[in-house]
């Protein structure tokens, strides 16, 4: 039994087994190397806004390895994200990549926040040109400070960062956490929880 | 410059590169070897409840690199959680460990939820002898369903798992996150934000 | 040629790709995030002690990928171990996991030796709540030194811990390791070996 | 002996072991998280274009741990490079990193050559918006391709990623390699050799 | 469409997941532990010298996964080269491996090149019996300088560690890199370039 | 008191973060690359054959981190090891590293053992030429099966294998192992257990 499952997995270098190996999507192999092509390795229209038309005023356009297949195995993603005057990224986490932003129109505050037991809120108020660093798995938000659109860049250190959005977690899971349990971590009256959870 | 800064951080085999290395608080160093002691790999107390008198009904007591000075590098901790009847661990994460926790007495409520887009709440009400997983970087949570105290074991797969509890870091930070950031993230009214806020 | 066995081992990320990957016992991928339940993630029954009616007293529980096949990638394991009065562990090494042990009942010796040249052997009587950590890959051993049974829970960071039984590899092989090596390795004579051999 | 070197190095766990360590310049360790600024989290001015007056007709501004201490230990640097018109990014490759580059203004020619024994160039004219992956330690090239300036912006995972350029390190090397060994590597006369070391 | 992109990769132990894992070249899977046979772990021949008759002078036979199946997952391989008097082996890096190399037989000049600013030439003639170090991903080259046939034998820490001959992967990739770049690379002619390029 | 030990271990990217990392026997960083030399890479004499006269007839020269401070964080080293007629390395394991051996002169007797349960013990007689592996962790010997001198180099993937001898650890601790475990372990009478530990 322990065999069914000992082959999920592999041993590996620390490093890449082979120049790269691109997604291939009708098997779980790598893509025969003589067949890739430039347009796996490729992605276009960044430079297009993604649409803010939504209640956070954000749009986030990603360029992961669901975009670009050869980024499988490769440790490495971008995205944009497009914010209306005054738009936001609410509080959310990347449980597998550090984020390294940088402001490519506009004003924006950013900021994060440490572990237990400090809670230290690092903020800062970014113009363009302004690099800034979101540690793996901290929270950390966006705001757009200025009456103009702001567009910012992104690089993260994984093929697939992942994203937790705290309020989707905490409040929009399916099905809910038990509202006396958020009751207490937020030290809140159970009737506020349920009239959170109901807009989620 | 660069060169001031390259020497904090080196590359490293993907195992141990000695027996072990325990801590030093004198230096930077490991140890000297033959000087390490039984005692350098040993903590004793485990089996002594918490004290769950506080507004959650919880008490944790750790055991990770600050307690062992052994585990320096070698990339594993317990941790012991009492519970009162009804007592709580609320919604938190850990930014480097999965978390597998057996019950040792009582009746508890665990679950996590998926990230994003799915937010799945996965939960189940464990027994005495139950085994439970919770997946790295993932928020969970665990609540005593049981008229008697509850007592859990769990191992984490790091010296220093980290624990960010979504309360604390949302609501909690000092300084505050901005009161309309929180107000988008959570759909309410900026004043139960500040409400929320000043209880933390 | 070499792209035959290329494809079988992958560069990965230093951390999870996804939140998790239950293994799925049908195939080599991981299962559909939207059909796991609630039981991949669990085990039941670690409170059951294990039958140490053998000729070492002592009866191992696991918790392995094999048990729970969401611990598939996610780096951690449990295990509970019996000892009856006496009972022994006898020693042995695991070659992908550092091992930490808690003393749930009775008291126990328990000790680990250094590699070469030192050879020092690291050991310490525990008692109930006491912790001990056994670094990856040095030979170590259990042995309740109480009149009454002995119960510990141990985590172990990897999800197939792996273990090697000096005595069964070394004397109960198969087949056997040549007769004077072995002479040589434990500086006896060779009808020695044979009659250690025999009782493997 | 072997002790003055085996605390060089450790072995880590997978992932980070602390929020983030900022690079202290004074000492070895982390700053103390506690003195921790925005500053430290920060750098400005990647919106300035770099001066492509040279050779090459183009400019690279890193941003790396050299440039912002507390991406030491995170995995991740950005670099902008602005290129004249015809300007060139002249054949090289980071050992530590792969690159995904996007085009912010511009037009650009880019290709990567695989590894032996197939010698592929894969190849492909970028515009505004497209996004194109360099797998980590293959030879790699940009060439502005329109008659007005280009910029990209690449994300690599790495925070100090290297830069190998061919040019420079086969023939530029100080001091030189051996004109006859350089006369095979590149199947031209001794005095070709010769003429181009002279440049470098 | 991100899921079938996510199963190509598992997150992994830093260490193997099995004791081993023999390729298999009918599956993607490892093969039945207890079907592996000695023949698995084995290659014949590197006391056979290789054939030096080729305008660089020297050999290369390489022990790596493609030669030995059991090496899959275990991180490391061996290199037999044969040079005849004067023969070279010409500037090259494995983007995967660093490279220790032992002098058997002959005279040795070797040497790599560290990164950009320094380009810095390290060299060293040995003599049979000496050892050197190739640093993962730099620039290296080897030099018989005897009038005798040399031979080494290095190890490499990667089942496939790859390699980039310089000349190759410059001047003669398929297709060709464009002229215009190549002559500003190594700032010469275009038709000195095109005269490189028709040589490979 | 978390924090004074936080910070003897980094997390670190999955390959070096640096050329190369010379350790400096003054200090605990990195040699400044401007001063390192061609010696820091090099060893001499493994040409010359060890000093088999012992008890096991075989002798090991490494060529590790020890020797060669340049291996420092480069994941790789060398031994020559020489057996004098029917000259035995007796079982051993390397915690860190897989070893791949190639015979350079004599024949050879070579084995290792598989883990619990199953216990094969792999074994093969090789001749000059012949390359073999033993995987990271598992038990294995060599044993010199002809009337001649033999000789092996082994490559092993890390700076600092480390090595367990079966019979020191478990016979030759400093204390000893409790004489009734090991009787346990090897099924014999204690008086037998001393007498050998009366050996070590």
């Amino acid at each position: 039994m322990a065999l069914t499952f000992c082959c999920l997995t592999f041993a590996v270098d620390p490093a890449s087994l082979q120049d790269f190996c691109v997604a291939d999507s009708n098997s779980q192999a790598c893509k025969n190397p003589a067949w890739v092509q430039a347009n796996d390795f490729s992605f276009s229209g960044l430079h297009n806004p993604g649409n803010t038309g939504n209640p956070f005023g954000s749009a986030i356009t990603p360029v992961t390895v669901a975009q670009i297949p050869a980024l499988n195995t490769l440790g490495i993603s971008l995205v944009r994200i497009d914010y209306a005057p005054w738009g936001v990224v609410v509080p959310h986490y990347h449980p597998r990549a550090t984020e390294i932003i940088t402001v490519i129109e506009g004003s924006l505050e950013v900021g994060f926040v440490t572990s237990n037991p400090d809670n230290r809120l690092i903020s800062k108020t970014l113009q363009k040109g302004d690099v800034f660093v979101f540690p793996v798995g901290l929270v950390h938000f966006q705001r757009n400070v200025g009456h103009m659109n702001a567009v910012t860049i992104s690089g993260l250190n994984s093929q697939n960062p992942g994203v937790i959005t705290i309020g989707n977690a905490v409040f929009g899971s399916k099905p809910d956490i038990s509202t006396d349990i958020l009751a207490k971590a937020f030290q809140v009256d159970k009737n506020i929880v349920q009239q959170i959870q109901g807009k989620f």
